[in-house]
């Protein structure tokens, strides 16, 4: 049986305070608006931004695309034209601090290979303006918690680009487990693999631990590692994790290729998880509480994620709208910067998930030991902080 | 798209060695054999012998119902006319050595609570019966090497009742896997779960250390141990657990509830798995090479199994038929004493498991280290020894 959820089958569902969450946020269904949109800059034209983000932009309701930065200015030109942009709104690297005096540009969007994700983001918050930064923020703990006090210091907001704190299916997901509908989470398990192709320049600095910080761990395996924080709604006190890497394979010089770990909550949920950049493709994941499974498979996909409910008398997929998942995170980051919305996936949030990849390459650098990871960060996982599922 | 698998199909896919075995198996498709047919007696008569074992009787070929063994008199008398037995062909637990006497009982298949199953066994083989015994094979590692060690002496045959084994859509996948096309394995991750109910009889005796062996672990993990094996086609030399068990629910006064385990293969293969008797239901496994995620969701269920690939060229369901695995099971046990069928799940294989319940459950007491488990057994791995699909 398929289901479709309104409003008020959510309050039936006994999630009046989600319901109530949906209504009053001015963000789940705001009014285009096409003055008071909030200009971006996206910060590096690669994949990414070529296949999924610039494409989304036609879709948003309150984000606009107002600048792009890359070292390829032709490239780069391009696509301003493609977009309406004029040649004043191009700036290569080497001029992304003029950014500073483009009224234009209230946050910028970066979509740089890992490494470069700090220095953007502390230049762009130099240059006064909010920053949305893909994940993994940054390739280590400590480039993370620059880009947090940098923000602070500029007080600006720093928003980590976590799709699925935005997607639907996820979102209600969450709700559900969140409600108690299903009784205690216990049991959740993430896998989140795929082959990686080192003549693709987007997967040839993932290979490279310090372009990367962590190989699949850091581009596959960190969907993983926050779904299971998301969806258990705690944060990890233990980790462990065991490694196969065939080192003969160019692919992994420097990188871990197939890392699997198990992670322990503090009400004794317990998670196994996996990564790999050398399998057969698959992004999903496996939420099993006291009454119920739910199933994510796919899970974490840019399009076409299902969410399957295995309970009496929720038996049955539950039919969700296949959204634009970039446009939904820049519309939010928008009414983030407008006030509109609260910032649900903060840097610390982006922090939390550096020193759990760093826990579980510490774990596997040792041969597999647990390693403690109760070191105080709690996030609001109450359902009136999660987002409107639509 | 989805895919029938037939033996020339089996050829163009480079499993020429598969298809000779299915087209030289006189077990593949044997003719009906009223006579000659192999005569069981199933002893105990629980859910799973009334729900599926006895019904299976109608459908096998070569294996026929002869006698019943129970401590209810009066049902099974009733059960003995449903199903044409005489008055002289129901036993009860005190009388069970008389078999002997009953050239009618060439087999006895034990569907007893798990602390029974050494003691009845070697009674059968005492008698000079042949065995076809429920998983797990005993609640010990020393009562698993009895049984094989009366079966040695008493020149009988042991077989586990590995449902698994003879399941078209799990033979389908270890063959898959074992032709090498979808490349090395590389992760497997097995998740078999359900509430248990201490009302129901047949799960009473499961919530109890001593008649169970180990709880959700000994019912439903050992699907998990066996089927990483069995899918991989290595035996770990290594495991790891974690549990969460919550005391004060009076299920788990002896058994552990929820455990959490890892395996290293030799290969460097993983396997993440988990059981528990207290959480919603699944019976599921994720097979991941390569070039290939196989999915088994379910995969282990009495009916309804499925197989999915996702790969490239064979993205899509594998359609096999759903048949009644006790009887495909009872059938095979048949053709092996008859000499017609190698014992490809025989007490070594129950020991095996045996050992790694063992060794889950030593991690486990310890707080979860490594525990090696390289003792030396080893299956036969090879395609040509994989029972044909159907």
């Amino acid at each position: 049986m398929s289901q479709v959820i309104s409003r008020r089958e959510l309050i039936e569902l006994g999630l009046a305070g989600v319901a109530a969450a949906t209504a009053t946020s001015v963000s789940a269904s705001p009014a285009r608006a096409s003055d008071g949109a909030v200009g971006f800059a996206v910060v590096g034209l690669g994949k990414l931004s070529l296949g999924q983000i610039l494409p989304a932009f036609r879709t948003c309701r309150n984000a606009r695309l107002a600048a792009l930065v890359s070292g390829h200015r032709d490239k780069a030109l391009r696509l301003a034209a493609e977009h309406n942009l004029s040649e004043g709104a191009v700036y290569s690297y080497e001029e992304f601090d003029r950014i500073a005096h483009n009224p234009e540009i209230e946050a910028v969007y970066i979509v740089l290979p890992n490494f470069m994700h700090a220095e953007y983001s502390v230049r762009a918050f130099k240059a006064g303006k909010h920053v949305l930064c893909e994940k993994p923020m940054a390739t280590s703990v400590a480039d993370a918690e620059k880009m947090i006090a940098a923000a602070r210091a500029a007080e600006r907001k720093l928003m980590i680009a976590y799709r699925c704190h935005y997607e639907p299916h996820n979102l209600e997901a969450m709700r559900r487990v969140r409600s108690g509908r299903y009784g205690r989470p216990r049991l959740v398990v993430t896998d989140m693999v795929r082959q990686s192709d080192p003549s693709d320049p987007s997967d040839a600095w993932r290979l490279d631990m310090a372009k990367s910080g962590g190989g699949a761990l850091a581009d596959m395996g960190i969907y993983g590692i926050n779904g299971a924080r998301y969806l258990v709604g705690e944060e990890p006190v233990e980790v462990r994790a065991w490694a196969n890497t065939n080192r003969s394979d160019p692919r992994f010089r420097t990188v871990e290729d197939l890392v699997a770990w198990q992670f322990r909550f503090p009400s004794g949920a317990i998670a196994n998880g996996s990564t790999s950049f050398a399998t057969g493709g698959a992004m999903k994941w496996d939420m099993f509480c006291a009454n119920a499974r739910l199933r994510g498979d796919p899970g974490c996909y840019y399009s076409g994620n299902r969410l399957e409910i295995f309970s009496h008398p929720d038996q049955g997929e539950v039919k969700l709208p296949d959204i634009d998942q970039f446009a939904r995170e820049m519309d939010w980051m928008a009414d983030v910067v407008r006030g509109r919305a609260p910032l649900v996936s903060p840097g610390e949030e982006g922090l939390q998930d550096m020193r759990l990849i760093k826990a579980i390459l510490d774990s596997v650098a040792r041969g597999g030991p647990a390693v403690r990871t109760d070191w105080g960060y709690k996030r609001a996982y109450d359902p009136a902080a999660v987002v409107p599922v639509v």
